[in-house]
């Protein structure tokens, strides 16, 4: 453990102070470190070079009097003890579970995560994606948000997103269902998770999951705090995506977030009928244009390792598979869709028996419908490149 | 009139013989114009130079047999009189009426095109996009095709298309419902328009639109015809729209084409749950992506003059025009969308007296809701730059 005590409570201090993701609290702290900060702070006196400038120098002894007001309000040493026995924890920059990825934001930084539940936030966080979207969802998108963190799941990826009614709900709870790892960012402190109505759903993610806040217990949420919180949620991932979103939704914010942090940017389409999927395609339109997506793979796709994660490309039902005979096609459809398979796993699967199954591997083989690898046969690699101007 | 008797018979020979979009026969006639080619093949003697190499001659002499044949069996002075009967014409290059953006076709450009219908091809062309899509379509893609064809005819576009069910037939009954211009481009000839359960609309069209052809009267509709029509419907326009499309659909052979003349490719976004829109999303996942479009204002940004035809962003319910008290929102209402207009002219568009408009107007301009113009008063054209890296 690198972080002391003191530490700890000095960055429980920080995170009661200032408004989440202020700039020039997180530069007093990279300066003097968090207890020096908070000593800083309590006596009035930052650095006098922190900033130059007349106008900062007022703002900032502006922002400090606000801190210190705070300040005295401020206590710690109880929002610890709430955190306690809530069972959850307060992660520190330097502790195991602090997810580094959240440097990125610079000063704007949280001081620290206040946590409930189960999960290892930085190993979830090494392959996670954010799906976000609108409060006021329409069925479709309902669907698609609990399918495609259903699949997201499935593939070993965690989902994080905020804890709204609409697309944000329906993605925690279609990574549960498919027993995935899955993160909800508030704005508001994780003792009462905001909105009340989604209490259910909190509850089963303390139990299974990660609820967050960089701000403390009884925090309440504003519409300020929600767009802050749209920063931490795009930097914890390797890419956000959009699966319904209004004409001017919070959704969007995420996105720049994640934009502006060299994530991917991705959005699903939907019917331009649709007043829910306007944000989607207006991303869609960007300059850059975020990268449409229509499934898990093409999302991994995005945000996968370099040249690991590639999507099939699409195929229409006229696919000459549908022309195989019904055992052959049986034992092409028990070839695993991302890796090999023995004769003998592939019997099984198509439920034929060995010798039947390795004479039907031979006659797709022949036609080209699957290859030999290490582990047996496999489906073609033969894909197309990579993205390639994003 | 530039084109003689001897040349448009040559041209209705030439139409007749050959597959459309032969490139070798539209090189003899290159060389040696519509006339001299016609008797080259009779003779069965084209210059000897006008393809290099042991395997283009040989090729050459096969199809200059298969030439040959046909031209036995052609009869252009028939067809003619076909046409003529229906009320049609064979307009060519050097006609009036000739789109000479089919010069972009080069070699496979049409020797001709058989016309029926009132409309004006050139200049019906000028300003036209090409809506294509699924036969099969869903009830989305008709509505959205139908919709999207009206307000471009309101807009003073001309819609071009195929002749198909689904798709096609929707995007000219859109155009024909809002009175505009359309165009109909077929595989087979205009003597017998396919399919036959839209005659009804081929009917309509060739008494207020356009039908044609590059093939004569009598030819009948094959699949290859049908791939190599397509290279006309996207070289007539400004771009390629595709509505709804499978994943192997034609209408995405029309994209091809288009991307490949270098005009326009766009894609109408649907839900990603739907088998039709399969292809739509796998056009914007291309690289460059075609792009997306959700109105007509977009797509004539996407092919309109540089700078023209920008596409206002689109704008949520929140806007501060709602918290507008109701008469000033008339007001505001009652300005053009892409044009200015005198305080007179929008006193009436508003249905207040020319006092209130004036006293509105000035409200509405310090809030900078509009601006000064010409004409009187506009909706301020600060918008966003036009399409970048595509």
């Amino acid at each position: 453990m690198t972080v002391s005590d003191d530490e700890r409570l000095a960055r429980a201090t920080l995170s009661a102070i200032a408004e989440p993701g202020n700039a020039l609290l997180g530069a007093l702290v990279a300066r003097l470190g968090a207890l020096g900060a908070v000593a800083a702070v309590r006596a009035g006196a930052p650095p006098g070079d922190l900033v130059t400038g007349d106008r900062a120098r007022y703002r900032l002894a502006e922002q400090l009097a606000s801190w210190r007001i705070r300040l005295r309000a401020a206590a710690p040493d109880a929002d610890l003890t709430v955190c306690d026995k809530l069972g959850g924890r307060l992660v520190c920059p330097g502790d195991a579970e602090w997810p580094t990825q959240l440097d990125n934001l610079g000063d704007a930084r949280p001081h620290a995560l206040w946590l409930r539940g189960p999960g290892d936030l930085r190993f979830g966080c090494l392959r996670s994606v954010a799906l976000v979207g609108a409060r006021a969802a329409s069925s479709y998108g309902l669907r698609v948000a609990a399918d495609l963190a259903a699949e997201l799941s499935d593939r070993g990826w965690t989902v994080v997103s905020g804890g709204a009614m609409g697309i944000d709900a329906a993605a925690h709870r279609g990574a549960l269902a498919a027993d995935g790892d899955t993160v909800a960012v508030f704005a508001n402190g994780i003792d009462a998770p905001y909105p009340a109505r989604n209490d259910g759903l909190f509850a089963e993610m303390a139990r299974r999951a990660l609820l967050l806040s960089e701000s403390p217990p009884g925090t309440h949420p504003t519409r300020l705090r929600f767009l802050v919180r749209n920063r931490v949620i795009a930097a914890l991932t390797r890419g956000t995506l959009v699966i319904e979103a209004a004409a001017r939704s919070g959704a969007l914010n995420t996105a720049t977030h994640a934009r502006n942090l060299d994530r991917a940017v991705m959005a699903v389409p939907g019917p331009i009928t649709s007043r829910t999927s306007v944000g989607c395609h207006k991303l869609l339109r960007d300059t850059p244009p975020a990268r449409c997506v229509t499934n898990a793979a093409e999302i991994i796709e995005e945000v996968g390792q370099f040249g690991a994660d590639l999507a099939p490309e699409p195929r229409g039902p006229v696919h000459p598979r549908d022309a195989l005979e019904p055992t052959t096609r049986q034992v092409l459809e028990a070839i695993p869709a991302r890796s090999g398979a023995g004769p003998a796993q592939i019997a099984v699967k198509a439920g034929v028996d060995l010798n039947t199954a390795r004479s039907r591997l031979g006659i797709l083989a022949a036609a080209g419908f699957i290859e030999r690898c290490d582990q047996g046969w496999r489906l073609p690699r033969t894909r197309k490149g990579r993205r390639g101007s994003r």
